[in-house]
């Protein structure tokens, strides 16, 4: 339903046309140095109206912590987050009282929730992440100070224009190993950080965007400085956790972790990660990395990496052919702007749902961890 | 943990080298005729040692139901079941004693629960999976009532060869429409439905398995006569539960649904699925199907489908340099047999996790479309 | 932690001097009518200020719906909801900074959470419960249109001064078969619908809250209306979700169901609630109802009814000696105004939380009958 | 359902004619030793046939370990537990083919699951407490690794003959301090500490089982040694979860903690536990304990005890004027042997369902206190 998460856990709440969007943290742990300010960076790295390749709509999402924090300090309670809908005009697209939109909820909703809302598919809306990116930078911040954990994510495709994200290259490790946000929003509005392939991404999106059409992309995500343990083996494998963090953003088609699809074509003898002793942190780590940092769906402390597809935006202005809600057939043109191409703006929500992920199995493991320690003296 | 699904729910418990492996079915509708019979089919289909593609060893993995039914239909209360593990010598793989075998769990189990076990990884053997298959096998039965849900699920790539599955293609459509169990089960051990492909998949895996080392996969898997409005809108999305199951299975690096990464190149013009309206069924439909069956998070009534990548299995003959435990370089060659390439085995647990997913997102669903049909009235 | 329920569910937030206190309701039936004005109503028989029984302080708790409807219907979606502390300057209570009040949760939310918070025991403040209100409302409506479902509390004891409330009083029977909310506020300030034993119940409030102390009571409920087969065997009994539910309402400590206490007392002869078939209804009933509406944790259709204990407030003017947290002796009295009895005011809170374990529990039931429908056909 | 817990979870099976009762228990911290015998002696003392009070059939009650342990120590994996069903003929109780015995499960489970199993109640029968009790077992082996949690259950009251159990009786606080299972059970076969009223039980049970009749009784708890800060606030307060377990167990009606139902008349200023600075532990204690060892649902380090109300057994061989399933007036006497009072036998799963309770939230706490502590440094 609404809720993600066991013992750090967000409920979120929030259609694009009603009064606020917002949630609820709970089980965040008491002491932690929390203020709107480090919650409002990432809102406003998914907010729209940031460039000319995102929606011209100019929602200002500034966060208004609700509960949970006393002179600057989380108390352990829940914490209530809210974000205003400034833009709650009733929305001008009003062929889609008509039709509803192909590869939208806006029939699927009419089939789960038996009657057709102003809003189509509610809670499909985008700004139903507000309140993801809201509880993922406070996971995050608890995170950094566990272990310095950093979780940057970037754009590596749009359309067919790729930058290489092979597991078997060297090249990308090291790129993995040293990326940061600040590099990444360098690079312009694209938000993929070799510079080349950007500018390329770009004029895929603008063609696209002046043929009122649009076009999907990849993020990939890397998640460094991981304690080792974390993830449950069988059902609640870390990539099986990710994985359902991701698929769960609107838009998205596909999850592959480490070598991913491409690692099905090679052999065990090449695809298995040797160990080897390393002397500086004085533990075993592995030589290469295509398990992508989870073996057997527990954390080993390598690099977490992953990649995510984003279908083509759904909502387009070109026309289509296709049938009304009463099954007649006619030609939808959607008006208003809309983005056309979502992969810069997920940014934030994978890496915050990255981060939830991450501070929930944290937690567990130092459950397990306390008690074992416990139980062998 | 060890717990999958909300209403119906599997627990599962279970080692290679304990007394016995199963589980405890919850949720399961009272008057639904079952027996062993039911179950057992599926759990040979995954068996080891079925063909000289696969290792040797012969479990017999007889399920004995030990609760929940009465006369030969259940009760509506837990179904207990249990498979014996006649194998339990405590295992000839010394040098997995001294060795964390490479991407597999041994290393990261330690770091986990603080301790090595001889079974290395426990729970992360292939004999974790025969309770999630017996499971399932009774979610089917179940479904198959609803609505004559058939799910069936094939091999379509071993290492480079492939066959297509490309949601652009008009003929893996048509097979999706109709492909059965019986029919993938036909084309042999290797159980991809396109015979030639198959012949050279059974080559390619049998290259891998005379060089002692492995090669890995993917399986494609399509769920039809799904009901439509299955599935949660925001974090339970239809798509993440079913990502959330399939990367919970051993050795899974990848999901992707409907056009999955292929589909990010596709603009929205041609990948968005119009509608029309069906005459036979009376229904609004969709001519193409990008979104495999979902959108939004919610079932629109066409069908699923999906491919799970599976890598090079990790445990192999052949020498790798490693490391061992306690850091001192050297060379590891598993004893024992080994299979080479897990998909054909793979099938029924993901024809079993897809039919979990779908038990339970229907339970939910049909709650909901109670309380709406009576706060309507 | 600050959820509760499993399809019908609600999750909490909010201190006493934050900024507001709310809570997210995920699972409402869609198409529900709802406005503020079906929520209000319970929350002001909540508040604080009404009569000269309770605290002076006139919190106006005004609810506001955030998302969820449109136009004065529900969507399906989450409904949040949220009521702004007007009172949120630092508090006058300065010697509870140096006190951990005596049977109040300051001293156990330093052990939980490791630091003392301004507000003491954050979460154990009565605005907590406004959450659970306003969610019960909306989980009422629900079920009176499910079936005229009806709950009514009252106080039925403070101090020693009781009404008859046993099982086996055929006058307390009939008393539950039609006493209504109404009546119930009639009475006046106290809410025990015996007008006479109210009287003197005013009278034993009044006396101790003269002296600066407190007194404690018991709030009895009673649902109509209940349809049968609702609560899970073995863990999730109906009893054992009401327990739960009562027991964590602030200053509770003790339940019992049906003829409860008293009843351990009563041979199984005549205990047991015989059946007769009920011409007028058309199915079987009992003749008795020592059950309590509930058998073998499961609903039979007789009227549910239980008592709950609530303690004598912790925070008193009066002089108590004890200790600071430093460990020193002293004495303390705390200043301000403290409500004297909360029974009165834990009425709308005991219905709440009734409400919300019966939607639960019809929503998973309703989901099992359908099942066993589909399956029988 | 049948699972409970959230991070030491157990989910059971079993009813009373099937092949086994059993349990998977979820979340046991790896390197506990661990054998059956750790198991055994509570499944014993719930085993009917222990003395002349309980019913004579004589299950033996063998408890088998099937996964989850190696060497004698746990994994950290799930530990399935299976106890088989030595007597699984039909049954001989004809007459409840024709009657559903009143204040039994027997209609109610007809309402719930939409058809009559043989074995009536299905869940409802005692045999589905083994599970519990197993599971229970292994967290008190682990609560008592790490603070030497000590957990005594015992009767206090049979029908009318009560011993004392005031929380304002310094004998009653000075028993619960030290009183052992060994000193409950040499009392004889009544398990009430003090002997001259255990005489007066016994004689108390004998009258109605002489009579073909039944009579209840209160079973007490007291849980020492707890650390501080366990329990949730708001809905998972420890004394909500505790009588949550107390009331899943069968026959119970009521539940309270600390002063219960008596404190209701006491002051607030006699009623408060005043604090004091302990030299010996150097802590924080209260000098009575009206609050049983929780304050605003967390524990204060006191001792934690409480009292459940344990109805008359419904089955009883008496004649009882009541109704057939099919609404025709007739008389029922039950056949067989049955317990005419289920206390004894019932202190075993009251102090199982204590240890699961605490297990839980122990876990949940423990990685709070690791989260500030990282927090805070």
């Amino acid at each position: 339903m609404s809720s993600f998460g066991t013992l750090f856990k967000v409920t979120t709440y929030g259609e694009s046309h009603c009064r606020s969007v917002g949630c609820i943290v709970d089980g965040v742990p008491p002491g932690l140095a929390l203020t709107e300010d480090d919650i409002q960076p990432q809102l406003t790295r998914r907010r729209p109206g940031q460039s000319k390749l995102s929606t011209p709509r100019n929602e200002k999402d500034r966060v208004f912590i609700q509960s949970g924090t006393e002179n600057g300090k989380t108390l352990g309670t829940p914490i209530g987050m809210l974000v205003a809908n400034e833009d709650h005009r009733p929305h001008d697209y009003s062929e889609t009282d008509l039709y509803p939109r192909p590869s939208h909820a806006d029939f699927t909703y009419i089939q789960k929730y038996g009657s057709k809302s102003n809003s189509g598919g509610g809670r499909a809306s985008a700004r139903e992440t507000i309140g993801r990116v809201a509880a993922g930078a406070i996971a995050e911040k608890f995170l950094q100070k566990v272990s310095n954990v950093e979780i940057v994510a970037f754009v590596s495709q749009v359309g067919s224009i790729k930058m290489n994200r092979s597991a078997q290259d060297p090249e990308f490790l090291k790129l993995l190993d040293t990326i940061t946000r600040e590099e990444v929003d360098a690079t312009g509005p694209i938000r993929c950080p070799d510079s080349s392939v950007a500018e390329l991404m770009v004029k895929e999106v603008e063609k696209h965007r002046d043929s009122k059409d649009s076009i999907g992309g990849v993020v990939t995500c890397v998640i460094r400085n991981v304690p080792t343990g974390l993830g449950e083996p069988v059902f609640d494998k870390l990539e099986a956790q990710l994985a359902h963090a991701m698929l769960s953003i609107p838009a998205t088609k596909g999850f592959e972790i480490g070598s991913g699809f491409e690692g099905v074509e090679i052999p065990g003898s090449q695809h298995n990660d040797p160990f080897y002793f390393d002397e500086e942190t004085s533990r075993l780590r592995t030589k290469t990395n295509n398990s992508g940092g989870i073996q057997g769906g527990i954390t080993n402390g390598e690099n977490i990496y992953f990649s995510v597809a984003f279908k083509s935006v759904a909502t387009i202005s070109k026309e289509q052919a296709t049938s009304t809600y009463d099954g007649k057939k006619g030609v939808l043109a959607a008006r208003g702007r809309h983005d056309p191409n979502v992969t810069p703006r997920a940014i934030p929500i994978v890496e915050a749902m990255s981060a939830l992920v991450l501070a929930d199995s944290l937690l567990i493991q130092k459950s397990r961890e306390y008690a074992y320690n416990i139980v062998k003296s």
